[in-house]
């Protein structure tokens, strides 16, 4: 349980951060410019290329993923890593080809995917030249229980037909997503956890309909293709699009669900420290009532009570990879629902009072934090809301208590 | 301290539900398409138009105002219409003239304007002909803190002359308000209070530079003019623009404040009822792990709070007008700052839950929830975070207390 | 929904208020004297029979009890005076003989007592020259649930058998506590709610073991008679003791549980209040970093939370009492439960920060406050954890919004 | 940052474990019966020293004590036994020779006394003979700003003069606590932090009053000697009991702190496992409206929530002792205030569910809960409320952002 970086850890945040302070701050305004200069893109601005490149040439690519296709890292030396990109959660993340949900599904082909299926959509996606997206959520149930999902994945000879209506399905907005994993029943008679499967839809097959974009609050998130809804009617893939076999669908789920967590929770403690730091900032420098904010108890206790935080949050997520480094994703089920619980909800409670501290300019674009707000709150629902997680995790508690008599 | 309704309230009641279930509420889906298809516009779209013209013919017009020029309800009177306002807060409250900012500017002109000024400007706002903006909050300093501000007017003959940067000068946006009241100092060695006016600066005055819409978590409330950034330079208008006299301007801004407040506390209460509806709704018809959520504990408990703090902010929000209505704005000090307090930040709480009851789609376009969170989220900062209206209370109250002995 | 004191309340109010300050605010000094200086003894000191001798010779004795036999006020009367009591909560209640649970037995006899049974156990209490117990939750079982209740009653003869343990029975340590209202079950295999009895049991039955006095934080509440665990073997009194007829059991409680919920809440009100004096003069007097601790940020906070939260409760509290007189206690149903939730973790709350500005003293017998605090805590278990009276008043709310349409 | 425990530590906790299943769990009940049956002993009831004599022929003595005189552990190595400890709070501490206040003057003695001192204090304590006391905090003044303590010690020849009034001096009614360290002032004009020093005194000097214990809620405390309240007058002690040199009183507290509070902290926690255990058991064998609490979703997010927090208390604790350990107290100092800050209240909201999950039990002597969280809510203000540690937490974090640039 040694959460000290190593070597290759220390070297790899010496460089990110060299590289965050030297290309990815400076960009920030550019990207906002770029932005604001196309209204109707649905991708990352120009600018994004540029940092991608950049990115890889400095050795900064595909840190996330473990194994020879990837950079190769452990969970407990991608975290800090993943950490220090949340700090610009718009440019660093994708800027290292490190961002969601590419990621996972990255991690899905890796793992699970055919010799094809990953020379004809892994090597792109790693190679940064494509986008991708992922379609489990959908609007007429509730999706955090996996037996409520109706999209159909029926076989018909050599094919699969797919219909069903997804939302938020991340990314897809994007005309460069050229690939989306779709979560669906084969065999809605089968046992619970084994009647889904996953199958690889092309973007641009008949019968893909993407009908808009959901907005969180008010953004559309469209530099990063947005969160879109997308109606699938008698869409017509090859059956080898499948990915492992039918009725895998809900095991590959959980597999990808682990390290998304993670690294979603790494990133909002960048997030978080960011904050921390603009709150001390605009605390210093304003002054009401005779001294600057920083004098004021209530801030101070605002300040104090996000560090504590932020130190708790971090060993915890440092623990969880530690563990899944070890013993494996479902040896590390507890601590990775956990932090799915923990740090969504005090990291919100940090930015809620970096907007305090900003006044007005704290909700709107002037600052970043209303839109970092905005982000993790859609975590305490993304992949179920924290209260099916709760209830998960009290029934093993329960049980483990019980069991030991 | 009697808060049941009287007759004239509950004749009022009746009639504006049966505007709201007949006219405004059936009229949201088209206010969303008509706003979509003029992405550009700064303005109500066109069905506000008809539903102000039916409002006014069915008698329910400038409720908020008092005395002749308005419905001449008292505070308690108008409470309960405010609520019921407040549960279609886009259409309802513009519908029936009651909208901020213009309720605050009539207000203002009706109990400090002269007969010029009245009959410019409060007319046709009063006859819904033209909408209005109010600019106090500047992005350089803590506005909270009235001795900040920075904005200079300053006499030159018969003229005065303006410079400043305001923001969130809500409803500048919309080219039909033609009106700006404007705070600045004309005397900044005065006393504390005593060294800022208040001024009227058309829309189309030279040297007036509405900069910018300041977005609220990602939305521009563009539809009743946005939030503002206004340069003034060199802006000259009349003398006789001035509002009362100089060194005015703190005593009208606090005159101004405490309806103000209590009318956003009054639609807030009105947007938790309605959101509590939609949490019972959603949490009825949705099922996940064998039953309806309403039979989970965790949303029985939410829906419970949910329901005693409505009910102990009601009754706040009615002593605190009860309050106004006899011993005045003054008298009701606490009790204006008591409301402020205390009803952001709980229906904050409850559209929260509301939000997390319909997963994914809460946050989303989809449903209005998210729009009312970031709206009741800006409450916890508008004119003064709570902060300050903490502390303020705080002096009072330890005032009180040592006085006793 | 008039919530202004009507002349006889004013008139009471100063009566009683210069009771307070006159008499009873004086002798707590005392009384804490003649408690050390009778470690063993579970009834009141010396001077709580003083006191009761001067309230009644000033006309405020049995306030709590409408009707002729008590002074006959409403709920709406008695609130702002039980508040006041609250205020020094060891001596006021018990000195104007409206102390639990002697108050809810007496609403029981006499509602529903026949005349032998008033002028035997009333007629004395009414007197206060004896004290009574409650005897109701049971160790055994989770007694929120009443169907859970294992205590029997049995129909022998011309007598009942009654056979169980209670605890928490307060009051009943108390010597001079001369009878017992015992809850128990006649017949198991009745309705849900019609299983249950109410009888009479005099201390002194045979068969009848006051086991022990259960402690609440370290505290035993020896000077009203404790909480005691009390065994009831083969314990027989008159058939003539049962109170109303079998099965009434639960409908009684029922009714008695609407008013003592209301006072517990009036009395933590106006310990709240107390403690919020508290919590300022201590600040006040107490100088650390350069100034009293009412400069502190975080404490003024405290106080400004503390004085918006009890005005909610208040006017809850009130609006509650005005719907007991006016449409009963059944219609008053989600009020009283409302309150029951709102009211003791608020208090709770308040006298916690009132615990923390004291420091090391605000845990000790210095102050009372810790004392309190146990109290109010107790409230929250009181007659059924909050979770459950929470998810009653969510059931009936949902029911409300679906049955709306 | 290596927190897994090494071989010594593994040990240790196996054979701790077997001591507190074999020997201290066991004792519980008679610890109870030997404190109820002497009801005016300021002491430990007498299985305690049987306790005492197994633990130490065991080998688990001074185990918090580090160097040759203690166990020699690390603090990372003393956390999980510390913790283990906590679990049974009032034998497993005292058992093993590791009960404040005698760890924290133990430690002063090993640190910074005289071979004299050691002899005549330190010898007897590490061996259980004898117990000590710590005269800190003071009635009159707000003791957490050191400046403010009034206690004087004044030199007169050979000897050093003692004049004051402390409470709260933990240890000392018990007649066998026969030394105490006083804190005091020798000279009020000197800088801030060197004004005050420290001196031994034994229990037994003339002068010394011993008054009366402070209660905790209800509780005395009376098993480890309470709380005393202790005037001393004209108390003259030779002049080498001063332990270090005049002035050094502030650093020498200090640097007793930070290892009492980590103590306290590890302690807390194994209490927080505890109770999460009692409640799991509680809700599991408790039924009402129709299955065990274990089914309320309302409980068993309280369960997940406890969990979850355990977790990061658990984890920030163990980085606080490897900070300890690699780069000392001062270099910890963070860490220290934060762990401080955010065990007890987290703790303290878990026993809170544990007490409402155990009904009117609960809060009584039948489940040892009311007491645990009695004993951590000291903990928020024991050496300063928490709101001085975060104030002086947030000044270090704010001249850390800022220096950043």
């Amino acid at each position: 349980m040694d959460f000290a970086p190593d070597t290759r850890t220390t070297e790899l945040v010496e460089r990110l951060t060299a590289f965050m302070e030297e290309r990815v701050y400076p960009a920030e305004s550019r990207y906002e410019e770029e932005l604001a200069a196309a209204p109707d893109a649905w991708c990352p601005p120009p600018v994004v290329e540029e940092l991608k490149a950049e990115a890889r040439s400095r050795g900064l690519w595909n840190l996330f993923l473990p194994g020879e296709e990837g950079a190769g890292l452990t969970n407990l030396q991608y975290a800090p890593l993943a950490e220090i990109t949340g700090r610009s959660i718009h440019l660093a993340p994708v800027a290292t080809n490190c961002a969601a949900p590419d990621t996972g599904n990255m991690e899905v082909l890796a793992q699970f995917g055919t010799a094809e299926q990953k020379e004809q959509w892994l090597e792109p996606l790693l190679d940064g030249r494509i986008r991708s997206a992922f379609a489990m959520t959908e609007p007429a149930v509730a999706s955090s229980d996996a037996t409520n999902i109706e999209t159909s994945i029926v076989r018909d000879g050599d094919e699969y037909v797919i219909n069903g209506r997804k939302w938020f399905t991340s990314g897809a907005m994007n005309p460069n997503a050229a690939i989306m994993i779709v979560m669906g029943k084969t065999d809605p008679s089968a046992d619970r956890h084994r009647q889904q499967s996953m199958i690889l839809v092309p973007r641009d097959t008949p019968g893909v309909d993407v009908v808009r974009g959901m907005h969180v609050f008010g953004y559309t998130d469209r530099d990063h293709g947005g969160h879109a809804e997308v109606v699938f009617t008698d869409v017509r893939v090859p059956a080898s699009n499948l990915i492992a076999g039918e009725g895998d669908g809900f095991a590959i789920a959980q597999a990808r669900l682990g390290p998304g967590r993670i690294h979603h929770c790494m990133r909002a403690i960048g997030m978080a420290e960011r904050g921390l730091e603009l709150m001390v900032r605009r605390a210093a420098g304003r002054v009401a009532f005779g001294g600057p904010l920083t004098d004021q108890g209530v801030v101070r206790d605002w300040i104090a009570e996000s560090r504590v935080r932020i130190e708790q949050l971090r060993l915890l997520v440092l623990k969880t990879a530690w563990l899944m480094d070890t013993v494996g994703n479902r040896g590390a089920h507890t601590e990775i629902q956990a932090i799915k619980i923990a740090t969504p909800s005090a990291v919100e409670w940090i930015l809620d009072k970096v907007i305090q501290t900003h006044g007005g300019g704290g909700v709107s674009q002037e600052f970043p934090v209303a839109e970092w707000f905005a982000h993790v709150r859609t975590l305490r629902l993304a992949d179920g809301p924290d209260e099916v997680h709760k209830s998960s995790l009290a029934r093993r508690e329960i049980a483990r208590v019980l069991a030991a008599g």
